[in-house]
């Protein structure tokens, strides 16, 4: 999917979320259990109830991989049945010396390899520029490349002070010279919302990935309002807040009913912070 | 297993030798493909030819997942095929936040979860400590972590100058508040032996997995000469250059020869450089 498409989608959708399925064999209602393929039972029923209230669907592969071949099965028919017109983002935070980045690509972008079909990967910075960009000889495919996460954690090393400002900073930097907002987004976690203004005088055109909104505690008015750039810049990821937000039969309904109230409210941020 | 036992195998093989298991369906001698699963038929004739000669294996994860849920069937048949002498490493470089990092510590650690029983597993250290630490909880378990790695790339971040030195050391430094040398591994990239010396001042008692030697370019000699401490403190891994130094039916033979020439050569430097 182009950056045009995708903010056609945001405007068409009046929407900037992102359904993150982190879909848990633990917490799904127990009368799913009984199907053949639970996991994938519970994501065909979510992405029916939300698709029109989000632009993109982001399973986190830890939760699939975590059930060995059976949960690649399943992680495998979630994505052929997420519609077309949704961006997809496989969240594996993958990274690795050249050759072997270039496997975890064909994991993710060449459905004859793996069955897989994604249009974007996240990806740690740490190992450098040609970690990163076998994933970038895809065409069409993008990169969303980690720089200030939304953990604790996170200012262990990604505050770090370096020559030129923090390693985030640095991060956000020297990525531009490997792609541009075309072909890259960029995860900034919600939690730091005084960061985001910050991070958008550094990096004015690319989409930001925000997760942390919901159960993680971000706040949309605040992200919105320091995140929108003119092409709304912003994918806005809410995952256990949705898919959990109801544990019975209607699950799917509850989970639709919280995807359209945060739709709603994006709606509202459009108008009043998409800049001319 | 233990570090104990990990120095014990050492001496007993007198080899500090990882197997680096990166089997790709593409480079494979063209009679295995007859087989029902080609990539482990292929691994176990390799195990089963080099497993006296060294004390680790590591498959390197990207080259099952690439093949989707079959190949993740073959990384499960291999994991149960190797020796439990042997110390198994996934080259995952996983890191996520900490509810997410437990699920890849359960993809790798417990066999109820995914099938797979690994006994370490390369971290990624971007995300910092909660990123890290559910890997720990499993008790027994290792997690290696990314310092200095052999790529290129390395230096885009990994080299960046902090207030208290480069980010490398800076991961070496916080990391050990972590955990100690019982449970925690280093990566240092063997084409930067120079650094080797210096890193074993800030980590005198830690293993290093160095990969590198071979058909990366490292020196075992220098690597050993600077990285050994009094528990060997090294382990050193070599991939193509093994699994691919024959291509006939007779694959295995000089996968096996190649080892065995790695150890004699650790042999001798485990009598040099093994400090009393």
């Amino acid at each position: 999917m182009t950056y045009e498409a995708l903010f056609e989608q945001i405007l068409t959708k009046r929407s900037y979320l992102c359904v993150g399925l982190d879909t848990d064999i633990k917490k799904i209602p127990s009368h799913l259990l009984k199907e053949q393929d639970p996991i994938f039972a519970f994501n065909k029923q979510i992405i029916d109830a939300t698709a029109e209230y989000c632009v993109s669907y982001k399973p986190n592969i830890a939760f699939y991989e975590a059930l060995g071949a059976k949960g690649w099965e399943s992680l495998q028919k979630t994505i052929e049945y997420i519609p077309k017109s949704h961006f997809t983002i496989a969240d594996a935070k993958r990274g690795d010396i050249g050759n072997t980045s270039g496997l975890y690509a064909r994991t993710f972008f060449d459905p004859k390899s793996s069955g897989l079909d994604f249009d974007a990967v996240t990806v740690a910075p740490y190992m450098g520029s040609d970690s990163v960009l076998p994933f970038l000889e895809f065409e069409e495919k993008w990169v969303i490349l980690l720089a200030l996460t939304s953990n604790a954690g996170s200012s262990d090393f990604q505050r770090l002070k370096t020559e030129n400002g923090a390693l985030f900073e640095e991060v956000l930097r020297i990525s531009q010279t490997w792609a541009g907002a075309d072909r890259m987004i960029y995860v900034v976690g919600a939690t730091q919302t005084q960061d985001i203004a910050h991070i958008r005088t550094i990096a004015p055109a690319h989409f930001l990935l925000v997760p942390g909104v919901g159960a993680q505690g971000g706040n949309l008015e605040e992200v919105s309002r320091f995140g929108m750039n003119k092409s709304c810049g912003l994918l806005v990821n809410a995952s256990r807040s949705i898919i959990y937000a109801g544990n019975g039969v209607d699950f799917a309904l509850h989970a639709g009913l919280e995807a359209k109230k945060l739709q709603e409210e994006m709606s509202v941020y459009l108008d009043k912070y998409l800049t001319a």
